[in-house]
């Protein structure tokens, strides 16, 4: 192994696997990836495969595979720190967070035996199950199941690790007991509020240019000492994933999720998870309400809660962007706002052209809402963007670059965070596009943002890239992918090495909080993404690749980019994509891998042992029923209250309050609805909403205030109800359900 | 017949019938009574009764029966007319819409046979059906159907017009077609709104004192023209509903509603009128929404719409309750606002006394929102009108009456009517209550009503009388039921009287528009209404009398109130109860013979026949699915959806926002909730509301100018599309739909 550069560590890991046992996982997944792209009835055949012919399935093959795994990887995660250490010629500035984790950890009482006890947890009713643990399977199913699940966590832990993403202390305090070792915690880092006074336009903070290099190199931004380095490709070690590593991965766990003793395993255990909460509820809810009562001068209304995901585009509602185009045309009738083909118009000219006039506009002409026709039609619902069908308005008033240089949105948008700032307990998320057709767009949306001030304290930024290469390869706007992930990363790269020379985009990429990987999941590419795939610069074909290709590089480059960022002691960028809203479940697998948390989740559904891994990992998931009621499932048969009450994270979000809300609230709307039609009691409201908090990309300071000071620690230790209003007794319940399902696997781990 | 005295026309109506088969009819609603007090299954098999035993099954004795009823009626109408006339002393005041009304008489044509055109119908695809019109039932069954319910609508209409409600021009029409008469239509009067300038709470307008004299005679007032009348109970010729008459139209209507033919018949058509819709609405949707794009100026947002049933006591949303209750303390901490045994007690000793401090209070701990305990626990529910638990809280700031004169709740009321005057285009009928328990009541509630000057224009009173005279008699607060309507009744009779006797009462009543009847219907009393119930002053037992006393007594004297208030020129009242939340469908058959229009109405489900009924004489219903969702039936089980497509008048109300809402905006939240999970289209909402604009007590000047100038014809002629945002196209199919509902009829009625 290279200790040097972390490149050949993955390499290292993947010759050390037998490859036999790979090539047989690969064209097994690739058996299960041809299902997806089959219709439902073959689906089903699949389903129903005889798990024999699986290769993890010969179970010391796979013991064999998986302790080569873990031991490697831990070799890796030593090298990863001595790396990094290196590198920042320091000793390791520990995540805020570091402190509590290690006092956490000396707490943990060994999981089985005892059940934990904590502080001001009033005494409530617990479902304690006694006699055998293996859950109604055999014990090689049970044990097979158990080991499976570990090695996807340690999976999705390397992965989170390299990209400075989070991964809950259970869980990983779970995998070092198992592995008896111990490991740091690398955490995210959001870029503090403003002090009263600062400008958070400020360029004078911006870090010096250490002359670093940054070049593209098989999709993957590399960062080199200098231009010599770069010539002679010796990059510097920052520790990022590796291409074949993360096939084999991947394989590994397509392979899981379609082993027949994981799925009835996790089956079961989801089936449990559900049946306890139920009964939790029915004994508790009473004391859990009592809790609260008594819990003074806070409820549901002023507690902090955070829409997880907006697009910026459609952050207004209906009424309010009508009202904004009726009121521009009083003011700015005679302005020139728009120029069409080289011919400049006056808003009056712009809107007879349309054979409009603004004064007769409604909501209905305006035509922006969603409604029964959008369902299942996702291409219909991006023509809603376009107000009164006309591209022409959506340039003029839903966009950062046209002739006016985006004026109208960037008033539109702070009148939003107005409305949050004086609704106070309320944030936003909202995305702005970067699409990858041409290098300067960073450029532009930073200065858009920095020429209208958009900040807010009650917003925080992501960035969005549409997975429509296909498009701009067709107009011949970009050569290969290759070209268009080095559009969307490396002037951010550039910005993060060298601020000075693009002030303003270094300043706005403070106030960017993650990347967000946007567009309609039900469209198939075809591809399968293999070690055969193309490489993005060899990529020309006007055919897109695959969700898993996009979501890869995406998350390659924001690993190294994080890592120089970290080093530069600037903030770092979670990866939050759109995933499984529709489409093939193996959407949700490749974000199980890469993405600090994601958007949708609904085809989790469709995978248990998929969905047992996200309540393993407490992997947040950014809900929007009434998005999906309009685009690909009716609102009573959203899964948000099945997940909410099995355990897994979820949070309330908008998605397009213009294209799906009535009121003047979206989130509380979105709230409201969700507290009507799935019967959620206060306690469930207020732990969505400190869910939300936690998976958003506020900073540290501000969730030490809205959470308390003690929120990175997991169960009710860390819960602060003066100020999150969740009950102790549900975070007591939480907390000691999900350990529970980590001893199950430990015994399994163990059993063999 | 005696023309002098209308009561005696009902009584000779009455004796004019076959007096064994009115006895017949009666053992037979006994029976369906019966079964109503008996569990699920046993009403399964009674549903299944041979309707062989029916006496209107003997078909010739029914068609008598129904032909006798159907002139007598008509001499007893003209009889009323000519007495009004009489009575008056003068040329009958036309109602506004009379002139209207002959005309859309003209221009009516014959229903089966050629499809009626209007101007400004856009083109649409319509559902004919060709072939047997007896839809699927033999011949006789069909014509015995169409006889029962042609005979029912002729009764509610006989009520309709002796109280000056409301009775559909369409189904007024349809009877005189088949009758081959004309008959006067008697309309509502509302209070019209003041000029600028006009002081709502001006007394000097109020009419003399003609030196009548009211008494209540075994539970209906009776109006003399002197004390010396009075003495030789010699009343004045106000058409009044008869006693037995009531009672054999009951059980008339009871045995039709049990009849195995007409459920048939009925089941089929409302079956028909739902595929009907659906089949509409697949072909015209888009055509429909096309007239909405082209309508300038109007959309959802500024159409009206009224909150048709809404309670003042829970009108405000639980967040603003608690800061009215923060603020009020900040406010007025030392001020003497209560009394405790006599003892005077500051707002701070009160909040002491109760171990609370508002600073901490919190909407969990106020308590006063609905969660899951409440569903099917109308108990429970009750017990959320007391803030914190405490009825001191609910004293100071929910009543009218108390140490500070009601001040709290009369600005709260103030607040939630600035909320409706900001937000434009949304109104409301808040219920006060009116127990019955003292003969001052009405005195206190007018004081409290003036002296607060409680007054609004986007605010349309209505009285409240719970139905608790078991509880009021238990505690010996009243005699015997008579007092209780004497308390009720007879003050509003001698205000009508001599208003200046109680200036502040008449003013008020000037801006009362209806009354409403509330309890939990799910209780039940046992008690069955007949020609042996006790009557009112003699029923003196702790006992409650069944729903249906209640509402005859309540009718009966509204239509006399009615007839008196007429003729006095002031303005009329109607009847607007709480009808088919849960309990009995009896409920809703009462209702159907006596009120205007019901709240929720959900039991329709329960009956075919009165479903249909209800629509034929488009009786309008005002839902509050989100409190049902609360309290009786989950939010996807609502029957909104499915009453609104077969064409039921339907309009949505919040009930009571401060347990069921959530946001700012609870109509609003009312309708995005409905329109999100029933995916209404705009078309549909904006039918909806139009309807509640119709449902309501505004005045005609009110309706005139938010509907349009012809709103009181019916079908397309009726709507203008510039103010209600409905499309025509959804009019002309709601109108020709139900025209030929009633050709069938016409058909089956004239078959014999």
């Amino acid at each position: 192994m290279d200790d040097g550069c972390s490149l050949p560590a993955f390499s290292a890991l993947a010759s050390m696997r037998n490859h036999k046992t790979d090539a047989h996982m690969r064209a097994f997944a690739e058996k299960v990836f041809a299902s997806e792209t089959k219709d439902e009835d073959v689906r089903e055949e699949i389903s129903m495969f005889d798990v024999a012919d699986c290769p993890i399935l010969h179970q010391e093959a796979c013991y064999a595979t998986m302790l080569i795994a873990a031991t490697s990887f831990h070799s890796l995660l030593a090298a990863i720190e001595t790396s990094v250490k290196v590198l920042l010629n320091a000793e390791y500035i520990l995540s805020p967070s570091k402190k509590h984790i290690m006092h956490s950890q000396e707490v943990l009482v060994p999981l089985l035996e005892e059940k934990p006890t904590y502080l001001e947890v009033p005494h409530f009713q617990r479902v304690a199950i006694t006699g055998d643990y293996a859950a109604g399977v055999t014990m090689d199913d049970f044990e097979l199941a158990c080991k499976g699940l570990y090695r996807a966590l340690a999976i999705r832990e390397k992965y989170m690790r390299l990209a400075f993403q989070r991964f809950p202390n259970t869980a990983s305090e779970f995998l070092r007991n198992i592995e008896g070792e111990n490991t740091l915690i690398l955490e995210p880092v959001f870029t503090s509020p403003p002090e009263p006074g600062e400008d958070p336009f400020n360029t004078k903070t911006l870090p010096p240019n250490p002359g670093y290099v940054a070049r593209m190199h098989e999709g993957v931004v590399c960062i080199y000492k200098d231009a010599a380095a770069a010539d002679k490709n010796q990059p510097l070690n920052l520790p990022a994933p590796d291409y074949a590593t993360f096939i084999d991965d991947m394989n590994f766990l397509i392979a899981l999720i379609a082993q027949g003793p994981t799925k009835t395993y996790t089956h079961r255990r989801l089936k449990f998870l559900m049946s306890k909460f139920n009964v939790h509820e029915m004994l508790n809810e009473m004391e859990e309400m009592k809790e609260l009562k008594n819990n003074p001068h806070r409820d549901f209304y002023n507690c902090r809660k955070v829409d997880t995901h907006i697009h910026a585009a459609a952050c207004m509602n209906q009424k309010h962007l009508l009202r904004f185009i009726k009121r521009s045309y009083r003011v700015d009738a005679n302005r020139v706002v728009y120029s069409m083909k080289g011919k400049e118009m006056t808003m009056k000219e712009l809107f007879e052209s349309l054979k409009l006039h603004p004064y007769d506009l409604t909501v209905d002409s305006l035509d922006v809402h969603a409604g029964r026709q959008t369902f299942q039609r996702f291409d219909k619902f991006n023509a809603k963007y376009n107000p009164v069908g006309a591209s022409e308005l959506r340039d003029l008033y839903l966009k950062t670059e046209n002739h006016i240089g985006g004026e109208y949105f960037a008033t539109i948008i702070k009148e939003v965070a107005g409305d949050l700032e004086d609704a106070k307990y309320q944030y936003a998320e909202p995305r702005l596009s970067i699409y990858g057709c041409n290098s300067n767009e960073w450029t532009k949306l930073s200065s858009w943002f920095n020429k209208h001030r958009v900040f807010s304290a009650n917003l925080k930024w992501m960035i969005q890239v549409p997975r429509i290469y296909d498009i701009f390869r067709a107009r011949n706007f970009v050569p290969h992918f290759g070209k268009m992930l080095e559009n969307i990363f490396l002037p951010v790269f550039q910005a993060t090495i060298d601020p000075q020379s693009n002030p303003e985009l270094a300043v706005f990429l403070k106030h960017v909080t993650g990347f967000d990987s946007v567009d309609d999941e039900s469209k198939h590419s075809g591809h399968m993404f293999s070690t055969k795939s193309p490489k993005p610069d060899e990529w020309d074909i006007v055919k897109n690749p695959s969700y898993t290709y996009y979501i890869y590089y995406m998350y390659a480059n924001i690993a190294v980019l994080n890592q120089l960022r970290r080093e530069r002691g600037l903030n770092t960028f979670l990866f939050r994509p759109h995933c499984g809203e529709a489409g093939a479940v193996t959407h949700l697998l490749a974000c199980f891998m890469t993405a600090d948390n994601i958007s949708h989740g609904l085809n989790l559904k469709k995978s248990p042992v998929l969905q047992y891994l996200y309540f393993l990992a407490q992997i947040p998931i950014a809900m929007s029923p009434l998005s999906n009621n309009s685009l690909f499932l009716e609102y009573n048969k959203n899964p948000l209250l099945e997940f909410h009450k099995k355990g897994l994270v979820v949070s309330l979000s908008t998605d397009d309050p213009m294209q799906f809300h009535y009121t003047k609230e979206p989130l509380m709307e979105e709230y409201a609805i969700a507290a009507q039609v799935f019967k959620l009691s206060t306690c469930d409201m207020c732990e969505i909403a400190k869910n939300s908090v936690l998976q958003s990309g506020l900073s540290h300071e501000e969730k030490v205030h809205f959470l308390g000071t003690n929120y990175l620690k997991e169960g009710p230790e860390g819960n602060d109800i003066r100020k999150t209003n969740v009950a102790q007794i549900r975070m007591a319940y939480r907390y000691e359900t999900l350990c529970y399902e980590f001893s199950l696997i430990k015994e399994g781990v163990k059993g063999d």
